[in-house]
């Protein structure tokens, strides 16, 4: 069966979930849950990486802004420039959570924390 | 339990998927199969919905451009203001099939059959 679902830029979604996440120095993090989509604008805001945790046990939910993530063809996953001890004090949360999607004081944090722009402010100049 | 997957403008891939979509007419097309990403831009290109068939016999996937659908939050579904013979008559592939993706004749024709920007050129200004 061909596979249909990755070629160029273009990549499904079903595809990136589940893509294993490395840091920079090949450790290997967690992996990607699901994905945050800006419906306005079509954008992505987050990837949602599990991390941590055995059988589910302390496992937290971890969102990365997209910009974070680069993709690694050779190793088939994500690479993101982040220790694990960066990822324990970023902002996490458990599965059955209820992040506050929507406030911005919570969104700005996440970007504040990975210094990078806001999901909502137009990237082009 | 909380659903943290939606808020705001915000929604997970994950919730997206099996989405039913609506024509403007109220008739129950189909629904959202799987989401195509452009890596680069982090842009939704196209929603993969899932049409016609029975038990999966028949069924067509179609990619729709983003700016196709409409949410409609009282009836929880995407609306596009397309007819069922329009739809069939919309580039679709089988499952088993393999779009070329990546392919920019492949993709301008889709973009072209629902009149919208295509998804690798800025829409903003």
């Amino acid at each position: 069966m061909p596979s249909p679902f990755t070629a160029g830029t273009l990549i499904s979604a079903g595809t990136i979930r589940s893509t294993p996440v490395y840091n920079t120095g090949g450790e290997a993090l967690g992996s990607i849950d699901d994905l945050m989509v800006d419906t306005e604008t079509g954008r992505i805001a987050y990837a949602l990486m599990s991390f941590g945790g055995f059988l589910g046990i302390g496992e937290r939910i971890h969102p990365l802004p997209w910009a974070v993530l680069n993709y690694d063809r050779e190793r088939q996953g994500y690479v993101v420039p982040l220790t694990r001890a960066a990822l324990i004090d970023a902002p996490n949360y458990g599965r059955e959570d209820a992040p506050r999607w929507g406030e911005r004081a919570y969104e700005e944090r996440i970007h504040d924390y990975y210094k990078t722009d806001r999901y909502w402010i137009d990237p082009m100049p």
